[in-house]
Protein backbone atom coordinates (compact mmCIF):
# COMPACT_ATOMS: atom_id res chain seq x y z
CA UNK A 1 0.00 0.00 0.00
CA UNK A 2 2.79 2.08 -0.53
CA UNK A 3 1.39 4.29 -3.03
CA UNK A 4 -2.15 4.42 -1.31
CA UNK A 5 -1.24 7.64 0.23
CA UNK A 6 -0.79 9.27 -2.98
CA UNK A 7 -4.22 8.47 -4.51
CA UNK A 8 -7.31 10.12 -3.92
CA UNK A 9 -10.45 8.56 -2.09
CA UNK A 10 -13.17 6.88 -4.16
CA UNK A 11 -16.12 8.21 -2.29
CA UNK A 12 -16.10 11.96 -1.24
CA UNK A 13 -16.69 13.27 2.23
CA UNK A 14 -19.87 14.42 1.53
CA UNK A 15 -21.02 11.48 -0.30
CA UNK A 16 -19.89 9.63 3.06
CA UNK A 17 -21.63 11.70 5.52
CA UNK A 18 -24.57 11.30 3.35
CA UNK A 19 -24.51 7.52 3.56
CA UNK A 20 -24.19 7.65 7.17
CA UNK A 21 -26.67 9.88 7.72
CA UNK A 22 -29.40 8.39 5.46
CA UNK A 23 -28.84 4.27 5.03
CA UNK A 24 -29.62 3.24 8.45
CA UNK A 25 -32.15 5.39 10.85
CA UNK A 26 -30.34 3.42 14.01
CA UNK A 27 -26.47 4.56 12.70
CA UNK A 28 -27.69 8.12 11.35
CA UNK A 29 -28.93 9.39 14.75
CA UNK A 30 -25.56 9.63 16.28
CA UNK A 31 -24.97 12.63 13.70
CA UNK A 32 -21.34 11.39 12.98
CA UNK A 33 -19.20 13.60 11.00
CA UNK A 34 -16.62 13.17 8.96
CA UNK A 35 -13.08 14.80 9.49
CA UNK A 36 -10.70 13.04 7.11
CA UNK A 37 -11.03 10.96 4.23
CA UNK A 38 -8.39 9.17 2.68
CA UNK A 39 -7.35 6.53 0.43
CA UNK A 40 -7.32 3.71 2.47
CA UNK A 41 -7.67 5.50 6.31
CA UNK A 42 -10.35 7.61 7.76
CA UNK A 43 -10.93 9.83 10.73
CA UNK A 44 -15.11 9.89 12.18
CA UNK A 45 -16.01 12.14 15.10
CA UNK A 46 -19.49 11.42 17.19
CA UNK A 47 -20.63 14.20 19.08
CA UNK A 48 -21.78 13.40 22.81
CA UNK A 49 -25.33 13.50 23.70
CA UNK A 50 -27.56 12.56 26.56
CA UNK A 51 -28.95 9.45 24.93
CA UNK A 52 -25.84 7.58 24.95
CA UNK A 53 -24.63 8.21 28.31
CA UNK A 54 -24.67 4.98 30.43
CA UNK A 55 -24.30 4.76 34.23
CA UNK A 56 -21.30 5.85 35.22
CA UNK A 57 -21.58 8.95 33.13
CA UNK A 58 -20.20 7.73 29.96
CA UNK A 59 -20.32 6.84 26.67
CA UNK A 60 -22.62 3.52 25.88
CA UNK A 61 -20.62 0.73 24.13
CA UNK A 62 -22.96 0.09 21.68
CA UNK A 63 -22.36 3.63 20.29
CA UNK A 64 -18.84 3.08 20.22
CA UNK A 65 -19.12 -0.26 18.36
CA UNK A 66 -21.79 1.36 15.68
CA UNK A 67 -18.44 4.29 15.40
CA UNK A 68 -16.26 1.62 14.23
CA UNK A 69 -18.66 -0.58 12.08
CA UNK A 70 -19.59 2.49 10.14
CA UNK A 71 -16.26 3.84 10.30
CA UNK A 72 -14.77 0.74 8.42
CA UNK A 73 -17.35 1.05 5.92
CA UNK A 74 -16.28 4.41 5.22
CA UNK A 75 -12.51 3.05 4.79
CA UNK A 76 -14.47 0.10 2.23
CA UNK A 77 -15.73 2.94 0.34
CA UNK A 78 -12.66 5.22 0.29
CA UNK A 79 -11.16 2.58 -1.80
CA UNK A 80 -14.06 0.95 -3.61
CA UNK A 81 -16.69 3.54 -4.36
CA UNK A 82 -20.14 3.16 -3.23
CA UNK A 83 -20.83 -0.68 -1.98
CA UNK A 84 -23.91 0.13 0.10
CA UNK A 85 -24.33 -4.09 0.01
CA UNK A 86 -20.89 -4.67 1.28
CA UNK A 87 -21.28 -6.06 5.13
CA UNK A 88 -19.96 -6.42 8.32
CA UNK A 89 -18.80 -10.32 8.81
CA UNK A 90 -16.88 -9.72 11.73
CA UNK A 91 -16.07 -7.26 14.37
CA UNK A 92 -14.00 -7.47 17.83
CA UNK A 93 -13.83 -4.53 19.66
CA UNK A 94 -11.47 -4.04 23.08
CA UNK A 95 -12.78 -0.95 25.74
CA UNK A 96 -9.93 -0.05 26.80
CA UNK A 97 -10.97 2.99 29.19
CA UNK A 98 -13.47 4.65 30.31
CA UNK A 99 -14.38 6.83 27.95
CA UNK A 100 -15.39 11.15 28.92
CA UNK A 101 -19.03 12.30 28.11
CA UNK A 102 -17.19 13.49 25.17
CA UNK A 103 -17.41 13.35 21.90
CA UNK A 104 -15.28 10.67 20.24
CA UNK A 105 -13.04 10.23 17.35
CA UNK A 106 -12.36 6.79 15.35
CA UNK A 107 -9.30 6.53 13.42
CA UNK A 108 -9.55 4.22 10.94
CA UNK A 109 -7.05 2.05 8.62
CA UNK A 110 -7.34 -0.92 6.19
CA UNK A 111 -4.82 -3.91 7.24
CA UNK A 112 -5.94 -5.71 4.03
CA UNK A 113 -8.58 -5.21 0.77
CA UNK A 114 -8.89 -8.67 -0.87
CA UNK A 115 -11.13 -10.00 -3.62
CA UNK A 116 -13.82 -11.04 -0.95
CA UNK A 117 -12.98 -9.40 2.49
CA UNK A 118 -11.59 -6.35 3.71
CA UNK A 119 -10.04 -6.16 7.11
CA UNK A 120 -9.17 -2.65 9.09
CA UNK A 121 -8.81 -1.45 12.30
CA UNK A 122 -10.14 1.39 14.19
CA UNK A 123 -8.88 2.94 16.88
CA UNK A 124 -11.40 5.21 19.26
CA UNK A 125 -10.10 7.94 21.49
CA UNK A 126 -11.92 10.36 23.41
CA UNK A 127 -11.39 14.31 21.74
CA UNK A 128 -8.66 16.15 22.73
CA UNK A 129 -7.41 13.25 24.74
CA UNK A 130 -4.15 10.75 23.34
CA UNK A 131 -4.87 7.21 25.21
CA UNK A 132 -7.28 5.22 22.80
CA UNK A 133 -10.64 4.30 24.67
CA UNK A 134 -11.46 1.82 22.66
CA UNK A 135 -10.21 -0.64 19.51
CA UNK A 136 -11.60 -2.23 17.03
CA UNK A 137 -10.59 -4.74 13.84
CA UNK A 138 -13.68 -5.49 11.72
CA UNK A 139 -14.09 -7.58 8.45
CA UNK A 140 -16.14 -6.58 5.69
CA UNK A 141 -17.81 -8.86 2.81
CA UNK A 142 -16.77 -7.11 -0.27
CA UNK A 143 -20.13 -7.54 -3.15
CA UNK A 144 -18.49 -9.89 -6.30
CA UNK A 145 -16.85 -8.12 -8.66
CA UNK A 146 -16.29 -5.10 -6.11
CA UNK A 147 -12.50 -6.48 -3.98
CA UNK A 148 -9.52 -6.28 -5.69
CA UNK A 149 -7.79 -9.15 -6.41
CA UNK A 150 -6.24 -10.78 -3.75
CA UNK B 1 -22.35 -25.21 36.90
CA UNK B 2 -24.75 -28.32 37.66
CA UNK B 3 -27.20 -26.71 39.74
CA UNK B 4 -27.07 -23.57 38.29
CA UNK B 5 -30.79 -24.23 36.78
CA UNK B 6 -32.16 -24.76 40.15
CA UNK B 7 -31.55 -21.25 40.93
CA UNK B 8 -33.47 -18.27 41.00
CA UNK B 9 -32.27 -15.60 39.02
CA UNK B 10 -30.89 -12.61 41.47
CA UNK B 11 -33.14 -10.04 39.25
CA UNK B 12 -36.46 -10.76 37.56
CA UNK B 13 -37.17 -10.34 34.42
CA UNK B 14 -39.80 -7.10 35.03
CA UNK B 15 -36.77 -5.51 36.90
CA UNK B 16 -34.56 -5.68 34.07
CA UNK B 17 -36.92 -5.03 31.13
CA UNK B 18 -36.93 -1.67 33.59
CA UNK B 19 -32.86 -1.62 33.43
CA UNK B 20 -32.66 -2.22 29.32
CA UNK B 21 -35.83 0.41 28.86
CA UNK B 22 -33.98 2.82 31.10
CA UNK B 23 -30.45 3.21 31.70
CA UNK B 24 -29.37 3.91 28.61
CA UNK B 25 -31.77 5.76 25.88
CA UNK B 26 -29.75 4.80 22.90
CA UNK B 27 -30.66 1.37 23.73
CA UNK B 28 -33.87 1.28 25.38
CA UNK B 29 -35.34 2.84 21.82
CA UNK B 30 -34.83 -1.10 20.57
CA UNK B 31 -37.68 -1.99 22.70
CA UNK B 32 -36.10 -5.25 23.85
CA UNK B 33 -38.00 -7.58 25.67
CA UNK B 34 -37.28 -10.27 28.09
CA UNK B 35 -38.76 -13.68 26.76
CA UNK B 36 -36.75 -16.00 29.28
CA UNK B 37 -34.23 -15.32 32.23
CA UNK B 38 -32.70 -17.73 34.60
CA UNK B 39 -29.89 -17.92 36.60
CA UNK B 40 -26.83 -17.58 34.28
CA UNK B 41 -29.39 -17.94 31.17
CA UNK B 42 -31.56 -15.08 29.69
CA UNK B 43 -33.74 -14.93 26.10
CA UNK B 44 -34.23 -11.81 24.64
CA UNK B 45 -36.45 -10.08 21.62
CA UNK B 46 -35.73 -7.58 19.52
CA UNK B 47 -38.91 -6.15 17.78
CA UNK B 48 -37.94 -5.25 13.84
CA UNK B 49 -38.66 -1.62 12.99
CA UNK B 50 -37.96 0.68 9.94
CA UNK B 51 -35.17 2.03 11.74
CA UNK B 52 -32.75 -0.81 12.32
CA UNK B 53 -33.40 -1.52 8.55
CA UNK B 54 -30.33 -1.24 6.03
CA UNK B 55 -29.57 -1.66 2.96
CA UNK B 56 -30.00 -5.17 1.47
CA UNK B 57 -33.25 -4.97 3.81
CA UNK B 58 -31.83 -6.90 6.77
CA UNK B 59 -31.37 -5.54 9.74
CA UNK B 60 -28.60 -3.34 10.53
CA UNK B 61 -25.63 -5.09 12.44
CA UNK B 62 -25.27 -2.34 15.49
CA UNK B 63 -28.65 -3.23 16.53
CA UNK B 64 -27.43 -6.69 16.68
CA UNK B 65 -24.55 -5.76 18.69
CA UNK B 66 -26.37 -4.25 21.03
CA UNK B 67 -28.86 -6.89 21.24
CA UNK B 68 -25.80 -9.13 21.99
CA UNK B 69 -23.99 -6.74 24.43
CA UNK B 70 -27.47 -6.00 26.51
CA UNK B 71 -28.14 -9.77 26.38
CA UNK B 72 -24.67 -9.39 28.85
CA UNK B 73 -25.60 -7.40 30.81
CA UNK B 74 -28.78 -9.69 31.73
CA UNK B 75 -26.66 -12.61 31.99
CA UNK B 76 -24.47 -10.83 34.89
CA UNK B 77 -27.86 -9.74 36.52
CA UNK B 78 -29.18 -12.96 36.81
CA UNK B 79 -26.35 -14.31 39.21
CA UNK B 80 -25.62 -11.18 40.71
CA UNK B 81 -28.38 -8.82 41.12
CA UNK B 82 -28.43 -5.46 39.71
CA UNK B 83 -25.13 -4.03 38.99
CA UNK B 84 -25.24 -1.29 37.20
CA UNK B 85 -21.66 -0.56 37.28
CA UNK B 86 -20.56 -3.78 35.29
CA UNK B 87 -19.06 -2.94 32.34
CA UNK B 88 -17.90 -4.76 28.72
CA UNK B 89 -14.68 -5.02 28.28
CA UNK B 90 -14.76 -6.73 25.27
CA UNK B 91 -17.35 -8.31 22.53
CA UNK B 92 -16.50 -10.59 19.50
CA UNK B 93 -18.60 -11.13 16.61
CA UNK B 94 -19.71 -13.50 13.85
CA UNK B 95 -21.99 -12.20 11.57
CA UNK B 96 -23.28 -15.56 9.95
CA UNK B 97 -26.20 -15.26 8.00
CA UNK B 98 -28.47 -12.65 6.84
CA UNK B 99 -31.39 -11.70 9.30
CA UNK B 100 -34.74 -11.21 7.66
CA UNK B 101 -36.43 -8.09 8.51
CA UNK B 102 -38.00 -10.25 11.06
CA UNK B 103 -38.11 -9.98 15.15
CA UNK B 104 -34.30 -11.40 16.84
CA UNK B 105 -34.51 -13.53 19.46
CA UNK B 106 -30.92 -13.46 21.81
CA UNK B 107 -30.27 -16.95 23.84
CA UNK B 108 -27.31 -16.20 26.28
CA UNK B 109 -25.59 -18.35 28.88
CA UNK B 110 -22.48 -17.57 31.09
CA UNK B 111 -19.51 -19.04 30.58
CA UNK B 112 -17.61 -18.12 33.39
CA UNK B 113 -18.36 -15.96 36.40
CA UNK B 114 -15.46 -14.90 38.12
CA UNK B 115 -14.40 -12.88 40.46
CA UNK B 116 -13.42 -9.61 38.30
CA UNK B 117 -14.72 -10.66 35.17
CA UNK B 118 -17.60 -12.69 33.40
CA UNK B 119 -17.66 -14.26 29.72
CA UNK B 120 -20.79 -15.34 28.04
CA UNK B 121 -21.78 -16.43 24.59
CA UNK B 122 -25.02 -14.98 22.90
CA UNK B 123 -26.74 -16.62 19.52
CA UNK B 124 -28.93 -14.61 17.30
CA UNK B 125 -31.32 -16.13 15.33
CA UNK B 126 -34.49 -14.52 13.27
CA UNK B 127 -37.67 -15.00 15.45
CA UNK B 128 -38.75 -18.86 14.14
CA UNK B 129 -36.04 -19.75 12.45
CA UNK B 130 -33.65 -22.82 13.28
CA UNK B 131 -30.12 -21.35 11.99
CA UNK B 132 -28.08 -18.50 14.05
CA UNK B 133 -27.45 -15.18 11.95
CA UNK B 134 -24.97 -13.91 14.40
CA UNK B 135 -23.00 -15.65 17.60
CA UNK B 136 -20.68 -12.84 19.86
CA UNK B 137 -18.40 -13.79 22.93
CA UNK B 138 -18.83 -10.88 25.04
CA UNK B 139 -16.68 -10.23 28.11
CA UNK B 140 -17.62 -7.99 31.20
CA UNK B 141 -15.48 -6.56 33.93
CA UNK B 142 -17.48 -6.23 37.59
CA UNK B 143 -17.31 -4.05 40.24
CA UNK B 144 -14.78 -4.93 43.20
CA UNK B 145 -16.62 -7.32 45.65
CA UNK B 146 -19.64 -8.18 43.23
CA UNK B 147 -17.90 -10.93 41.02
CA UNK B 148 -17.43 -14.38 42.75
CA UNK B 149 -14.37 -16.19 44.14
CA UNK B 150 -12.53 -16.95 40.95
CA UNK C 1 -29.38 -28.36 10.67
CA UNK C 2 -31.54 -30.54 11.56
CA UNK C 3 -30.96 -33.37 9.50
CA UNK C 4 -27.27 -32.79 9.51
CA UNK C 5 -26.59 -35.38 13.13
CA UNK C 6 -28.37 -38.27 10.71
CA UNK C 7 -25.89 -38.02 8.18
CA UNK C 8 -22.50 -39.39 8.00
CA UNK C 9 -18.81 -37.12 8.22
CA UNK C 10 -17.14 -37.00 4.88
CA UNK C 11 -13.81 -37.64 6.18
CA UNK C 12 -13.30 -40.80 8.71
CA UNK C 13 -11.27 -40.64 12.05
CA UNK C 14 -8.47 -42.52 11.06
CA UNK C 15 -8.84 -40.24 8.01
CA UNK C 16 -8.40 -37.14 10.01
CA UNK C 17 -5.67 -38.63 12.70
CA UNK C 18 -3.77 -38.53 9.60
CA UNK C 19 -4.29 -35.43 8.53
CA UNK C 20 -3.48 -34.12 12.33
CA UNK C 21 -0.21 -36.52 12.72
CA UNK C 22 1.28 -35.43 9.13
CA UNK C 23 0.10 -32.38 7.38
CA UNK C 24 2.40 -29.75 9.81
CA UNK C 25 4.92 -30.96 12.30
CA UNK C 26 4.28 -28.27 14.80
CA UNK C 27 0.83 -29.29 15.30
CA UNK C 28 1.36 -33.37 14.80
CA UNK C 29 3.73 -33.12 17.46
CA UNK C 30 0.97 -32.25 19.62
CA UNK C 31 -0.41 -36.62 19.12
CA UNK C 32 -3.98 -35.12 19.00
CA UNK C 33 -6.81 -38.21 18.83
CA UNK C 34 -10.09 -37.85 17.52
CA UNK C 35 -12.59 -39.00 19.78
CA UNK C 36 -15.47 -38.36 17.97
CA UNK C 37 -16.21 -37.31 14.03
CA UNK C 38 -19.70 -36.41 13.04
CA UNK C 39 -21.27 -34.64 10.47
CA UNK C 40 -20.51 -31.09 11.46
CA UNK C 41 -19.13 -32.39 15.14
CA UNK C 42 -16.05 -32.88 16.90
CA UNK C 43 -14.42 -34.16 19.50
CA UNK C 44 -10.41 -34.60 20.09
CA UNK C 45 -8.04 -35.20 22.61
CA UNK C 46 -4.72 -33.61 23.30
CA UNK C 47 -2.68 -35.37 25.94
CA UNK C 48 -0.79 -33.81 28.72
CA UNK C 49 2.97 -33.67 28.47
CA UNK C 50 5.98 -31.66 29.67
CA UNK C 51 6.48 -29.63 26.86
CA UNK C 52 3.32 -28.08 26.75
CA UNK C 53 3.63 -26.87 30.42
CA UNK C 54 4.05 -23.13 31.24
CA UNK C 55 4.60 -21.19 34.81
CA UNK C 56 2.05 -21.69 37.32
CA UNK C 57 1.88 -25.85 36.43
CA UNK C 58 -1.21 -24.99 33.54
CA UNK C 59 -0.76 -26.20 29.97
CA UNK C 60 0.43 -23.23 27.60
CA UNK C 61 -2.18 -20.90 26.03
CA UNK C 62 -0.77 -21.74 22.09
CA UNK C 63 -1.23 -25.31 22.92
CA UNK C 64 -4.53 -24.30 23.12
CA UNK C 65 -5.08 -22.53 19.96
CA UNK C 66 -3.43 -25.29 18.02
CA UNK C 67 -6.16 -27.55 18.89
CA UNK C 68 -9.11 -25.21 18.54
CA UNK C 69 -7.52 -24.41 15.36
CA UNK C 70 -7.64 -27.86 14.18
CA UNK C 71 -10.19 -28.80 15.72
CA UNK C 72 -12.19 -26.31 13.02
CA UNK C 73 -10.28 -28.20 10.25
CA UNK C 74 -11.81 -31.56 11.14
CA UNK C 75 -15.10 -29.64 11.26
CA UNK C 76 -14.34 -28.40 7.76
CA UNK C 77 -13.45 -31.74 6.43
CA UNK C 78 -16.36 -33.51 8.08
CA UNK C 79 -18.89 -32.01 5.89
CA UNK C 80 -16.96 -31.05 2.81
CA UNK C 81 -14.37 -33.84 2.94
CA UNK C 82 -10.39 -33.52 2.28
CA UNK C 83 -9.69 -29.61 1.70
CA UNK C 84 -6.11 -29.52 3.34
CA UNK C 85 -6.01 -26.18 1.31
CA UNK C 86 -8.87 -24.67 3.41
CA UNK C 87 -7.10 -22.12 5.53
CA UNK C 88 -8.09 -19.95 8.83
CA UNK C 89 -9.17 -16.90 8.44
CA UNK C 90 -9.93 -15.72 11.88
CA UNK C 91 -9.52 -17.65 15.82
CA UNK C 92 -10.96 -15.31 19.15
CA UNK C 93 -10.12 -17.46 22.32
CA UNK C 94 -10.88 -16.97 25.65
CA UNK C 95 -9.56 -18.44 28.08
CA UNK C 96 -11.58 -19.22 31.08
CA UNK C 97 -9.92 -21.28 33.78
CA UNK C 98 -6.91 -22.36 34.40
CA UNK C 99 -6.14 -25.65 32.83
CA UNK C 100 -5.56 -28.97 34.85
CA UNK C 101 -1.77 -30.06 33.67
CA UNK C 102 -4.17 -32.99 32.29
CA UNK C 103 -5.47 -34.12 28.99
CA UNK C 104 -7.43 -31.38 27.13
CA UNK C 105 -10.96 -32.18 25.16
CA UNK C 106 -12.34 -30.28 22.57
CA UNK C 107 -15.84 -30.38 21.44
CA UNK C 108 -16.76 -28.25 18.26
CA UNK C 109 -19.72 -28.04 16.15
CA UNK C 110 -20.09 -25.60 12.52
CA UNK C 111 -22.30 -22.33 13.35
CA UNK C 112 -22.31 -21.55 9.92
CA UNK C 113 -20.71 -23.55 6.29
CA UNK C 114 -21.01 -20.85 3.00
CA UNK C 115 -19.54 -20.86 -0.29
CA UNK C 116 -16.39 -19.06 0.69
CA UNK C 117 -16.16 -19.03 4.76
CA UNK C 118 -16.81 -21.40 7.69
CA UNK C 119 -17.48 -20.44 11.45
CA UNK C 120 -17.60 -23.04 14.31
CA UNK C 121 -16.79 -23.30 18.22
CA UNK C 122 -14.70 -25.19 20.25
CA UNK C 123 -15.27 -25.58 23.72
CA UNK C 124 -11.92 -27.07 25.63
CA UNK C 125 -12.39 -28.71 28.87
CA UNK C 126 -9.54 -30.76 31.00
CA UNK C 127 -10.63 -34.34 30.42
CA UNK C 128 -12.84 -35.23 32.99
CA UNK C 129 -14.17 -31.65 34.32
CA UNK C 130 -17.27 -30.07 33.26
CA UNK C 131 -16.73 -26.14 33.08
CA UNK C 132 -14.85 -24.98 29.95
CA UNK C 133 -11.20 -23.62 30.14
CA UNK C 134 -11.43 -21.91 27.31
CA UNK C 135 -13.91 -20.94 24.25
CA UNK C 136 -13.02 -20.32 21.05
CA UNK C 137 -14.63 -19.40 17.43
CA UNK C 138 -13.12 -19.64 14.22
CA UNK C 139 -13.33 -19.12 10.77
CA UNK C 140 -11.86 -20.93 7.83
CA UNK C 141 -11.94 -19.80 3.77
CA UNK C 142 -12.90 -22.38 1.54
CA UNK C 143 -10.89 -23.26 -1.82
CA UNK C 144 -13.21 -22.23 -4.26
CA UNK C 145 -16.19 -24.90 -5.06
CA UNK C 146 -15.32 -27.24 -2.31
CA UNK C 147 -17.90 -24.89 0.10
CA UNK C 148 -21.63 -24.47 -0.35
CA UNK C 149 -24.02 -22.55 -1.62
CA UNK C 150 -24.53 -20.06 0.81
CA UNK D 1 2.21 7.09 27.35
CA UNK D 2 3.89 10.36 25.54
CA UNK D 3 6.94 9.40 28.16
CA UNK D 4 7.24 6.38 27.36
CA UNK D 5 9.56 5.87 24.91
CA UNK D 6 12.33 7.96 26.70
CA UNK D 7 12.32 5.18 29.77
CA UNK D 8 14.10 1.93 29.71
CA UNK D 9 12.46 -1.45 29.38
CA UNK D 10 11.88 -3.38 32.66
CA UNK D 11 13.84 -6.99 31.37
CA UNK D 12 16.51 -7.37 28.83
CA UNK D 13 16.50 -8.96 25.17
CA UNK D 14 19.07 -11.39 26.96
CA UNK D 15 16.61 -12.12 30.15
CA UNK D 16 13.61 -12.14 27.92
CA UNK D 17 14.96 -14.70 25.11
CA UNK D 18 16.17 -16.73 27.67
CA UNK D 19 11.96 -16.44 29.11
CA UNK D 20 10.96 -17.65 25.28
CA UNK D 21 13.60 -20.24 25.65
CA UNK D 22 12.95 -22.08 28.86
CA UNK D 23 9.53 -21.32 30.42
CA UNK D 24 7.38 -23.66 27.42
CA UNK D 25 9.22 -25.93 25.57
CA UNK D 26 6.72 -25.87 22.94
CA UNK D 27 7.13 -22.15 22.77
CA UNK D 28 10.89 -22.51 22.72
CA UNK D 29 11.30 -25.07 20.02
CA UNK D 30 10.36 -21.96 17.87
CA UNK D 31 13.53 -19.96 18.45
CA UNK D 32 12.24 -17.03 18.34
CA UNK D 33 14.85 -14.09 18.63
CA UNK D 34 14.28 -10.45 19.99
CA UNK D 35 15.00 -7.90 17.58
CA UNK D 36 13.35 -4.88 19.40
CA UNK D 37 12.54 -4.26 23.44
CA UNK D 38 11.48 -0.96 23.90
CA UNK D 39 8.95 0.13 27.35
CA UNK D 40 5.91 -0.97 25.68
CA UNK D 41 7.27 -2.01 22.21
CA UNK D 42 9.22 -5.13 21.01
CA UNK D 43 10.28 -6.40 17.95
CA UNK D 44 10.72 -10.54 17.61
CA UNK D 45 11.48 -12.86 14.39
CA UNK D 46 10.69 -16.34 13.88
CA UNK D 47 12.87 -18.33 11.96
CA UNK D 48 11.17 -20.48 9.37
CA UNK D 49 11.55 -24.25 9.20
CA UNK D 50 10.08 -27.34 7.76
CA UNK D 51 8.56 -28.16 10.94
CA UNK D 52 6.14 -25.16 10.62
CA UNK D 53 4.99 -25.40 7.06
CA UNK D 54 1.57 -26.07 6.26
CA UNK D 55 -0.68 -27.33 2.59
CA UNK D 56 0.18 -24.78 0.29
CA UNK D 57 3.90 -24.07 1.84
CA UNK D 58 3.26 -21.04 4.14
CA UNK D 59 4.03 -21.57 7.56
CA UNK D 60 0.91 -22.68 10.02
CA UNK D 61 -1.65 -20.71 11.72
CA UNK D 62 -0.62 -21.87 15.33
CA UNK D 63 3.11 -20.93 14.82
CA UNK D 64 1.92 -17.55 14.41
CA UNK D 65 -0.48 -17.58 17.18
CA UNK D 66 1.77 -18.57 19.45
CA UNK D 67 4.24 -15.99 17.90
CA UNK D 68 1.81 -13.00 18.83
CA UNK D 69 1.12 -14.65 21.97
CA UNK D 70 4.86 -14.65 23.06
CA UNK D 71 5.00 -11.18 21.75
CA UNK D 72 2.96 -10.13 23.66
CA UNK D 73 4.22 -11.96 27.47
CA UNK D 74 7.18 -9.64 26.14
CA UNK D 75 5.15 -6.47 25.91
CA UNK D 76 4.11 -6.81 29.82
CA UNK D 77 7.11 -8.03 30.96
CA UNK D 78 8.92 -4.79 28.95
CA UNK D 79 7.32 -2.61 31.77
CA UNK D 80 6.39 -4.55 34.61
CA UNK D 81 9.71 -6.54 34.50
CA UNK D 82 9.64 -10.76 35.04
CA UNK D 83 6.05 -11.64 35.95
CA UNK D 84 6.46 -15.39 34.68
CA UNK D 85 2.72 -15.46 36.08
CA UNK D 86 1.04 -12.96 33.41
CA UNK D 87 -1.43 -15.36 31.50
CA UNK D 88 -3.45 -14.86 28.49
CA UNK D 89 -6.72 -14.01 28.98
CA UNK D 90 -7.76 -13.61 25.74
CA UNK D 91 -6.04 -13.42 21.65
CA UNK D 92 -8.08 -12.77 18.57
CA UNK D 93 -6.25 -13.03 15.65
CA UNK D 94 -7.22 -11.73 11.62
CA UNK D 95 -5.07 -13.59 8.85
CA UNK D 96 -4.54 -11.28 6.05
CA UNK D 97 -2.17 -12.90 3.45
CA UNK D 98 -0.80 -15.95 2.86
CA UNK D 99 2.87 -15.80 4.26
CA UNK D 100 5.76 -16.69 2.47
CA UNK D 101 7.96 -19.81 3.90
CA UNK D 102 10.17 -17.17 5.28
CA UNK D 103 10.82 -16.17 8.89
CA UNK D 104 7.95 -13.95 10.64
CA UNK D 105 8.55 -10.59 12.16
CA UNK D 106 6.34 -9.64 14.66
CA UNK D 107 5.71 -6.16 15.87
CA UNK D 108 3.72 -5.22 19.21
CA UNK D 109 2.84 -2.09 21.19
CA UNK D 110 1.22 -2.05 24.11
CA UNK D 111 -2.90 -0.24 23.93
CA UNK D 112 -2.92 -0.85 27.66
CA UNK D 113 -1.58 -1.23 30.97
CA UNK D 114 -3.96 -1.25 33.86
CA UNK D 115 -3.65 -2.54 37.19
CA UNK D 116 -5.69 -5.99 35.90
CA UNK D 117 -5.28 -6.37 32.32
CA UNK D 118 -2.92 -5.18 29.68
CA UNK D 119 -3.93 -5.08 26.07
CA UNK D 120 -1.58 -4.92 22.86
CA UNK D 121 -1.69 -5.63 19.21
CA UNK D 122 0.76 -7.30 17.63
CA UNK D 123 1.28 -7.22 13.79
CA UNK D 124 3.05 -9.92 11.70
CA UNK D 125 4.60 -9.57 8.48
CA UNK D 126 6.92 -11.81 6.11
CA UNK D 127 10.73 -10.61 7.02
CA UNK D 128 11.35 -8.15 3.89
CA UNK D 129 7.79 -7.51 3.05
CA UNK D 130 5.80 -4.53 3.95
CA UNK D 131 2.05 -5.99 4.25
CA UNK D 132 0.97 -7.64 7.15
CA UNK D 133 0.33 -11.08 7.28
CA UNK D 134 -1.39 -11.32 10.16
CA UNK D 135 -2.92 -8.80 13.12
CA UNK D 136 -3.55 -10.63 16.44
CA UNK D 137 -4.75 -8.28 19.85
CA UNK D 138 -4.00 -9.79 22.41
CA UNK D 139 -5.17 -9.50 26.85
CA UNK D 140 -3.31 -10.73 29.50
CA UNK D 141 -4.52 -11.03 32.89
CA UNK D 142 -1.93 -9.49 35.39
CA UNK D 143 -0.67 -11.10 38.91
CA UNK D 144 -2.12 -8.75 41.93
CA UNK D 145 -0.18 -5.93 42.93
CA UNK D 146 1.90 -5.98 39.51
CA UNK D 147 0.01 -4.06 37.08
CA UNK D 148 -0.10 -0.31 37.55
CA UNK D 149 -3.11 1.77 38.98
CA UNK D 150 -5.90 1.94 36.22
Amino acid sequence: MSTATSRRPRITKVAFAAVMRDLVPYVGQLDIRVQKLGFGTISLVMPASRQLLRPGGTITGPAQMALADIAMYGLVMSRLGRVDLAVTTSLSINFLRRPAPAAIVAEGRLLKLGRRLAVGDITLRSQGRAEPIAHAVVTYSLPPAKGLVD
